[in-house]
């Protein structure tokens, strides 16, 4: 097997596969993301495109499971994961059933995958890793403070999947820090409309990312963002987008409510979760406005709780789920920080 | 206890309690829905009305875990029922978390609630049982085939609580069943645009209300409604709204994609998921075209599951939740209805 990729990578299958369905092992009739195994064995189908993997940005719920499971067990990382590709031909956690990212170097495209990269090109995956065939070598190292690993191994590419080309004027790691969010801000860009009064919740990254991009719609004093955390929202705010800030719990929508009340705001138009507790989306929808719109962009986000929570408040909201993908995101993404100084400092801390 | 509701009936606090925040026990700072025990004491505050309650229709997950469990146990419906109301202040099912509606008439109205109703109305909630303050006093019967549960006591109204007059010309049950899931046409109504194309995925009673509203926007030869069971979608494609029908297993995607490819279908601006089966997101998205609206009415929706299988196939399309509220959901699907009559024939069976 190791030598499979230099072994097979001139002769490319006739047929195509761009959802992916052709390289699902079981069960039958699923899609790459709901399957228990791909394959990930070359030859490439005709739409196919083979990357020479370098990194793995593992999924922060995932790295701390694969970690606190070392612990416990003895069984290093670097091993778990081994087994894990090896077993299922491709990186999910079967704990937390979460994925990730890849980086690493084009190394050949079938002849009818669409035209976005060359051969030599370094690339980041934008879609997760729960759904991408993988086969490694070995496991070079492990960093445990950004959940990512340095492999050997080849990745491959479906023709609807999306990736995008690294660019050579932003440090790595910061590109890869804002690839990971970047359909928040893609989403909340086209969702407001000048004269909006918009709310962010959460001040981590997605939320600086957010905020920069309702403020390319409205002004400053429309713009409100909250946060748990003291800190986090000094940081945040002291980007400039936003003229109003409310520390508060979003757990505790009754408080949640009475302190924005308390600090004169108005119901929102627009507001925007991209907080990571779960909990969260009953305060969320109480201070969005009639016809206004809630858009979700939190993980722990429970259909359920949100759709009966609104019902049961009377509110006529559209509750929106974030969805990571939208035309020219990651693009859109890395301008507003290239635009924006503070901003990139931001991700370079 | 049993006449509290008689002795405490005319005098009203002074207090107002929109969202019912007064009227949660424990814990502290939630709002009714997410409390595990409320107050449905008398009096009412200022903008509350009070109901006396004749019927609770159990929402069908709670009733049929009711039934098991009495199965099981030997403990009958009624005093499991009693004994949770008595217990939480409200109908929630511990197990399944979830309600139902009430149906009951207004015998006090606060100086300061919103002047929809009079005494003597005949009304139906439109709120779930799970946030609504109830006190009983017994059982008279329970209706097994219905989830209907006739009783004796009252119940309190929020401000914010939406309820809807019952009207005099359609038969009780009928509107029960209706008034039950008329957001979803209520949504489908506004999401819909001249000219789109539009699929339904589930042919029950909503998938009827949903085809019936888009049916309002758009041609008989522009909508396509999806079931696995041939009698249901028989049974809706019956009713004239749609001209395109594809039998087929939803929780399958790849099957799902090629059964509509093979119809000739196009790709949908608009896919409704009303189905009650779990893990039929992605076939949902699968077939809606960038640019275009996925709204899920299915209570089965998993955020995650939805979210990552649009990443993953790297669609651009707008996921929405439905939310049960819309204002004159009620009124515009009652109307839908009455102007329709093979769909009052379909919902009096």
């Amino acid at each position: 097997m190791k030598t499979l990729k230099h072994f097979m990578q001139d002769t490319v299958r006739f047929q195509e596969n761009p959802l992916g369905a052709e390289r699902v092992l079981s069960p039958k009739g699923a899609l790459p993301q709901g399957a228990d195994r791909l394959d990930a064995n070359l030859p490439l189908y005709a739409d196919e495109t083979l990357i020479d993997v370098e990194r793995l940005n593992l999924d922060s719920a995932s790295f701390r499971q694969l970690k606190e499971s070392e612990e416990e067990s003895g069984t290093p990382i670097a091993d778990r994961i081994l087994g894990i590709v090896r077993e299922r031909g491709k990186m999910q956690n079967p704990v937390t059933g979460s994925g990730g990212m890849l980086l690493g170097k084009v190394i050949q495209i079938g002849p009818k995958a669409p035209p976005r990269f060359e051969v030599g090109d370094r690339v980041a995956t934008l879609v997760s890793l729960t759904l991408t065939p993988l086969y490694l070598e070995e496991i070079r190292s492990v960093h445990p403070s950004g959940s990512q690993v340095e492999v050997r191994g080849h990745a491959i590419l479906f023709a609807g999947s999306p990736a995008v080309k690294l660019p050579a004027d932003l440090p790595e790691a910061v590109c890869l820090s804002i690839l990971d969010v970047c359909g928040a801000p893609a989403w909340v860009r086209r969702l407001t409309k000048a004269g909006d009064k918009v709310l962010i919740v959460g001040a981590g990254k997605s939320g600086a990312l957010a905020a920069a991009a309702a403020s390319e719609k409205i002004a400053a004093e429309d713009l409100w963002i909250s946060d748990i955390s003291e800190a986090s929202l000094e940081k945040t705010m002291s980007l400039g987008f936003a003229k109003n800030a409310v520390q508060v719990n979003a757990q505790r929508p009754f408080e949640f409510h009475e302190a924005f009340q308390r600090a004169g705001a108005p119901r929102f138009d627009l507001v925007v979760n991209v907080s990571n507790a779960p909990e969260t989306e009953t305060a969320s929808i109480l201070v969005a406005k009639d016809g206004g719109k809630v858009l979700f962009f939190n993980m722990a986000t429970q259909f359920s709780r949100a759709v009966l929570s609104t019902e049961g408040l009377g509110r006529d909201v559209e509750l929106l789920m974030g969805n990571g993908f939208a035309e020219g995101h990651a693009e859109y993404t890395l301008n507003l920080v290239r635009r924006n100084e503070p901003l990139r400092r931001f991700f370079e801390v």
